[in-house]
């Protein structure tokens, strides 16, 4: 059985009570359990972890290796300065899929560049709360062909 | 039942015979046909078109609304450069997933920025030819969305 | 009588149908209707051309000689990208008036450039359809400048 | 009758004496000439304003309301610079055209920007003292339009 | 014996009646000829073909290595802005030779980049119509080299 | 008692005319009438200045060192591009605190450098017509410390 | 009663002993003992928070509508780069003061740019400890408006 | 007798009191004596002119010719800003020095470009006082090189 | 006998693991081993902190003066980035010493860059392991001279 | 007899032992004794110089007029920093041939763009030693057509 | 007696043959006669020197506090491009006047920054070979100044 | 025993002479002793090169190989601007040491872009003449580690 981590960036704790125009209205508990049900639909086993602090995401990096095949992670505020995230992803070489609720590319100039999704496998946004669910079919697509 | 369209950009014909350490080793039809049994499965109907001509292209868009109600395109060279593309796209309204088969951000500067993407609803790169079954499915979530 | 060509650039068929707010709810068979009547005014012949594909674009404009003495173009998307457009515009020698519905300076930075008007005669933008009146009349004095 | 203000920017009183094979040889009393005479034929009332301070122009635009339905304004030099002539353009809220006897686009690469442009209505430029005509026309319609 | 094709882009098709100063004065007709005179000493089988659309330049590339061994290609006004021929050219995997008429670093800045070089085995510009003759001498050896 | 010169810059004399979502409803006159009710309840004289002219911006500051220990300045859309204001600002030598009725940084692009604070002690923006009155409070900090 | 908080960033636990050329003498206690005299003065409830931190600043951010009304931040280095920190404040949605000690257009060009303060309320930056107190000020005013 | 005309620009009335680090010690009147001191040894007859104001200065340029046959002009901090004053040199068409009486390469980046220089015969920067005295001598040749 | 604190940024931890092509296979554990070997040799007494947490790094800085004279450290990916590690640096006004184990400048662009090393008193860069160690030696000389 | 200097460049004397992946395997020695005969082939008078001294560079360009009628130059690495030897090819005024060895376009960014191929007539980039050769052809080309 | 030194960067030796549209006509020699000549009458004694050689003229700088207290160097294409030549005159100390014969500023952007101006006293350019008797004439004014 | 090369680049032979507030007060003959004798105490045998010619260093790179097995080497001002030395640096292949006494990233922006250190092994910068010390350490390390 496939194991996945879906690691939440800075903010997103406030997922439905902030800019719902820009990030919809669900909560992130009710998209971490959205995420659990197609998890487990999907036969993928799921780690869900949030945080605010950069530190602690370099960290739920390193060593997700004990705990998931695959990676995917909404960095965030981060996506567009962290070259230390970058340097995480890019050191942990477990397939990391780079999942965005708004469209980055519809926003302002500054959040067109991730400085992250270089060294991830692939990037997906612009699809709100549905951007995981598309990840976790991603996770479970690579990690029957890394299997195979 | 729910009507998409997938647009294949220029050179998408040549998959599988081009660079197949950057794309991938399928070829288009059997992309195509991969695409038309994912579709079958999630209750879409598929129409599938390529062209290297912007202005087809263009037109393709333009017309898409007689036939689809979601756009999958992958806009390949012209995403970089086609002003005209991104306004087809703003005009015809209909929701727009852009799909790439490589990670964007892997590759030259130049590749970084997509002029048509900012119109589009979201976007989707780096998974292969499984970009366009993950847009499939995004496209069925996006017409359950806006029927409901 | 002095002819003129009136070229249309891509995506200009879909006016009226297309984002109203910015482009007016003419469609472009009325605009065109207006173009001849006014034209018709002015003792202009009056020749109009749509084409949503960069080459045709070119070879019209390549070929306008042997139909006209004054080009109107509306480059739409191409004006801020094509060179190739320029290039054919500087070769035909025929005076070559710029024309745009919006204002460009008012929209995205990206539209601000043009690629196409420094080897125009001149540019008129954002009057909506009647910069295609005011270019009739500017074609009008060019035509009887260059006969004086 | 419709009443509107033509403002001319700084150095525009030396025309005809100043780089005829930029500007043309007609000088700015034949140019005033022109607009009375071309105004008088299209029923509209015109007032006509020279000066080079910025800060004089500013004040003829803030004061514009009262003489005037719509402004035809060539800010010359100032184009390039002038945020404080775009704020009182964007204040007065009437609507504005920009003149340019010349083809910016032509030119040295900092007069392509026009920081004014982008709160007027529209810009003709190129089209040598006739740029000015062309805005009578446009004022017109647009008071036409805006009083329908 | 070695195959060749010779692809004219944008607005060759204008040569010698088009800015005689920048491009001499050779019609594409005679510079054809020269070419075809010039490969037959050579003893080289030349194809040629010339278009202003940047699809049909990216299809003749795409299937040259059905009728030639090397490319010779002046892709004009694309050069500096497609992204789309560049990315055929890299497909199809020939020896690709750039040409140019003129020398584009003494001309505008925007045409000193080229966006299709990079993926060529090299650029020869500034000789006229003597560009594509040089083209054919580099063609040749590549051939034997190749073959060696 | 600290004497004070609070200097408005261009367009400012529209102010509560003028685009209201933006700059708020007061006139310049009530915002003066309170400045000055400020100004006496913190025993301050205060002296009040407008003009549109860079020119005359520069002399009143050139002079103030005559009427007073600190200038207030709200220089408006010369912030941006006026180095002669700037130079005026660093001869005089007064602790000058910069002010601006809205955020410079919610703003477009071009209004977030301030060519004029770098020489002043401080700036205030984004509190509307308040910006004056923390203004005042600032420079009788400065005063009393100065004084100290 | 308003309550109010105030967020020092990173670094500004070493206020007094650190440049004291740049920042000025008093330590941040002195600095906090004064924040909390002029509060009580102005009849704000006030609670002080300094964290070197990102990831607590922004829980301090998102948390703060629990404890304040309004939210007074220096955000110090993290100024300069962290979107992660923006989106906090915008997600907040509590009026937001930014506040420095020292003026920023004053020192390097990495420091003239804010990417926090465009979501905020306003920016006072220049007047040592004495930006504080003005903070409060504003954020008095601030209350009192919304309130209204 | 060789007639010259010296421009001061914005602020320049503050020198010998303004930061005499930068600029020296002398006023302007003691500047002004020693030009015509040195002037009357050269066997020029001059008139001095002072302004802070951009339009008095363009107007100043434009009748220049009336009373001189050589401008000598510090545009002073409207050098790297003003596009009217470099249009009123251009159109005079007078043989024009720029001068700056600090070195404008030793200060702030934005001060090594001059706007205004381009249209000048020459530039003479960093000598203080005697830059005028160097545009003397370098005025004198001029005139006599026209004359002959 | 002097005292040096070494701290380690950012993913450093997972030295000998990751990416040994660029870091080498010494883990972090062998390294800081091989660090205080050579610390004992030179007569240095060496404290060792390795975070991925900004804020940690900037609060063992801050307090390095407690427990050294000297600090070498390697930022990592927070090199490029954290103006907050920069002011920490600035503020402790111990001597430090930037150290890289690979070369910056022979990888991305964005590496060239160090937003640390500009208050550092010398950075070191490439040498793997190594680099720590002649950072030792430096700490010593700086040591020494300082003591001298 | 037309003669023709070739001027070898910087690092060009450790040609075929020296990153034979990018320059190929002849040494200079043969790569002179090919252009040596095919001189000889084309009926031209070859005299070849080595340099890696860009003022020596510089001269032997100055004086290439007593020997040659026709310039081949690889200035290696100075094509792309020195303007003294843009300027002593445009001074000389002899035909000039612009050669590279690898394709310009295909190496690092600040490789493509090149200081002093905008002042000769051409350049041939990217057919290792062979660009030499056709350098030769293009030289007996242009001296016909000078002498015709 | 006041001792200069005369600089005359690489291509200089050309003079007078060398694009007089640009340079003028007058040969090095002819021009170091009139520099010999004004030298004598303003009592300096001055040595002139010529190199092509960057290095050499850095060891002529290095080694001019021998023979002069003024250097006067034009180093006409290392202007643009030369940190080594900057380092040297700000090692040397000697007061040093830069000179052009062309206005550096009407010339290509390229040519507006000058690297090696801002560690010079004053830069004088445009006025043919003028520019170095204004540079004598400001010599002898350093030199008496700093004697004073 | 190792051999090794100390190359000094320009103006290196100014050294304690020159600027003695940025490096320092040895002259280079007391470095080079310095050097020597800890050569000696690291079983290293040295020779040491000095010159000011771009030329003559990119000539003892390239011969460097004869007598040395690591390069040292200090471009000064070559540093920032030599694609030249750049070249010779990888054309050698050897390991070279990239060294400046001064900090690099403390003086001007220009200064912190090594066009040189990207083909180096590593760069050490900040340590006065120490930084030549430490980079003989560093010899050593890389020759024992290459020997291994």
């Amino acid at each position: 059985m496939t194991k996945v981590i879906v690691i939440h960036g800075p903010n997103l704790n406030l997922l439905g009570l902030r800019e719902p125009d820009v990030y919809g209205t669900r909560t992130l508990a009710e998209i971490n359990e959205m995420i659990r049900l197609h998890a487990e639909k999907l036969g993928l086993e799921v780690t869900i972890v949030q945080s605010n602090h950069e530190g602690e995401l370099i960290e739920t990096i390193q060593q997700a290796d004990e705990r998931a095949e695959v990676i995917i992670i909404n960095p965030a505020g981060y996506t567009h300065t962290s070259v230390a995230l970058r340097d995480a992803i890019a050191a942990v070489r477990l397939p990391t899929i780079e999942v965005h609720l708004s469209n980055i590319f519809s926003r302002e100039q500054f959040r067109h560049e991730s400085v992250t999704a270089g060294v991830c496998r692939g990037q997906i946004s612009g699809f709100g709360a549905d951007s995981y669910i598309l990840a976790l079919y991603a996770a479970k697509r690579i990690a029957e062909e890394e299997s195979s």
